[in-house]
């Protein structure tokens, strides 16, 4: 039976990853305490405060899922519905490693005005939001106009959580082949939603010397067809203003980060031209930029992908349950670059003895003994 | 302790009454399967044809309870961050006696538009949708709108899950006076949600008698002060376009039914007033319109509240969650007065051998051996 075939048996029999479970059994006298007439004494307590709205319903341990389903895995835009398994699927690792309530919320509108909005009057019910799969540079739209908007902390994983675990890998990466992310010459190459998140939290982390490649080469300043966020990230990285391709920019670089959805864009000749012990994190899924083999047929030093039938796997549910279920804890309200720092470099301790194929632990690693 | 007190003790030890609970104890291989890339085949599936969302996910068996607290319980316009506990509530009782995974949505706007456009926007997730507590006039319009332009069905509590209650304990009250509901003259004290869901559902099931009166009197043809859903009941009940108060309404009826909010209207000479074996369901929350020991002394031969602590309590927990149930079983997409009607007839033998104590069975008789 096809990988195919036994995903939609499975998903056929189960009809939905989760269940919603009463905290306690029912009988006459809790319904009358939680029911009416008692519900009522919680309605007013709320009304009296909003915050004791985290100690007396579901709210601080609840978040949405909210997608439009413009941009799902490398699938495009597919819709709200057929979106609906992969924010399931998101839900039950938010659950299963972070013991969060994920509610999937696929959106039918894909106007960007029109989800912040909806974001907007259904956030009282949330501790906070996950955004996912929307496609750029709405998403950037979204997720600033709500972070400024809403009292609750909004987290794009495509974005944060992927610059987290990158971040990790790479600061492991670097240990071994003693050289300082200061210094590195590190090339991203795409500029969506992973591109801009690894762009600016290596940036925070110090990085200097970052080039960020889109389809048209290198973002520079003053480049054209730059929206606002590219436009951001030629402030923050590129400051020789160089205009490169993909194959000069290869040249003596000691850092390649492949986030962008091309299957074997990077090929042998340019990791010949990288620096010694080139590191090459081709991690767009299914299909990376170089297929491991290659890479170390061709001299790389350390290769990771996104996938799981390689070692090495750069993969943000090492992230997104165990990162929400902190920022909830701690009523955190703003995802901020020093606290995605902060989770890289704890992520990145999990490894206790790194090698060139083991710069990052595992998801079952990392969740022992914290599956709920 | 007082009622409230211990009531928000236990609201603050479940802090939120339900929990999310994963179908399956993940490992690797169904990881692979439920999560990337397995979970493509699911997607590409549902894009293909949009019914198969019922196949592959939880669509079919997850509702959103949509509420804005503008008229939560008794207590008013307090808002959606308010409401919510209620709305966990109702998702308790949801689960527990219909299996259904209700989700609170408790929505900032008060927007009738605005709630209709989100409404749609998140209904993708659903297989129904649940309407509650908001205020009248502008639920009906919600649900009207909401009925037309959605494929999944629309479901109001506080007209609809009410309506089948009250009609299937006066189908019991009826027989034991041995009276038809063709003939029996009806008062019905309210015309919000409650009222219309009940007026239009006993005009449904053939009673020709009906008055309803809002705080201005009777509703008649022509009536000042009438929005279209009144002008509605003006042309389903009081044929003979009577203007009466109150009191004088009371002369000669078989049948009060209060769902007036208003403790204490109903006073003993009116029901000296009224037909041989008065029937009074005295039905506002928690304050009923009379109390249950006056009413029989006044002469009343079976009286019903909505409070669990006197006897016939007439409580629409009775009917929603195993409505719910049954029409996402049966993929019904419409809330029809057939639908409505045969789910009271159906209710109604579920007492045994009525009696004027014993006009409609219990929860707890209701759901033995189906709570989950």
């Amino acid at each position: 039976m096809t990988l195919e075939k036994e995903a939609l048996n499975l998903h056929k029999r189960l009809k939905g990853k989760l269940d919603v479970k009463p905290k306690i059994k029912l009988n006459k006298k809790n319904l009358s305490l939680l029911y009416t007439p008692g519900v009522a004494a919680a309605v007013e307590a709320i009304k009296q405060s909003k915050a004791s709205a985290y100690q007396y319903t579901g709210k601080g341990d609840s978040i949405a899922i909210v997608s439009d389903g413009s941009r799902v895995l490398g699938l495009g835009n597919v819709g709200a519905l057929a979106a609906l398994p992969v924010m399931e699927s998101k839900a039950l690792l938010y659950k299963v490693y972070g013991n969060v309530n994920a509610i999937p919320l696929c959106v039918r509108t894909q106007d960007a005005k029109e989800i912040i909005k909806l974001v907007e009057d259904i956030s009282p019910n949330f501790g906070a939001i996950n955004i996912e799969d929307i496609e750029t540079p709405k998403c950037f739209e979204i997720v600033d106009a709500l972070s400024n908007k809403l009292d609750i902390p909004v987290f794009h994983d495509d974005q944060h959580g992927t610059a987290v675990v990158v971040l990790a890998a790479l600061l492991n990466a670097l240990k071994l082949v003693n050289k300082k992310i200061e210094t590195a010459r590190i090339i991203i190459l795409g500029a969506g939603a992973a591109g801009y998140g690894i762009a600016k939290l290596l940036a925070y982390a110090g990085a200097k010397n970052i080039l960020v490649l889109d389809s048209l080469g290198t973002i520079y300043k003053g480049r054209t067809n730059l929206n606002p966020y590219k436009e951001h990230l030629a402030e923050i990285t590129n400051s020789e203003i160089v205009r490169l391709n993909l194959d000069s920019a290869m040249e003596s670089c000691d850092v390649f980060i492949g986030v962008s959805g091309k299957k074997n864009i990077l090929i042998a000749s340019m990791i010949k031209k990288m620096s010694r012990k080139p590191i090459v994190f081709a991690l767009s899924n299914p299909y990376p930029e170089i297929l491991p083999k290659e890479a170390l047929d061709a001299g790389a030093f350390i290769v990771a992908t996104g996938r799981s039938d390689f070692f090495n796997q750069v993969n943000n549910a090492l992230v997104f349950p165990f990162f929400m279920r902190n920022i909830l804890d701690e009523k955190i309200n703003t995802i901020s670059e020093r606290l995605l720092y902060n989770a890289a470099i704890e992520l990145s301790r999990k490894v206790k003895k790194a090698s060139p194929r083991k710069i990052i632990c595992s998801l079952q690693e990392l969740a022992r003994g914290r599956q709920t």
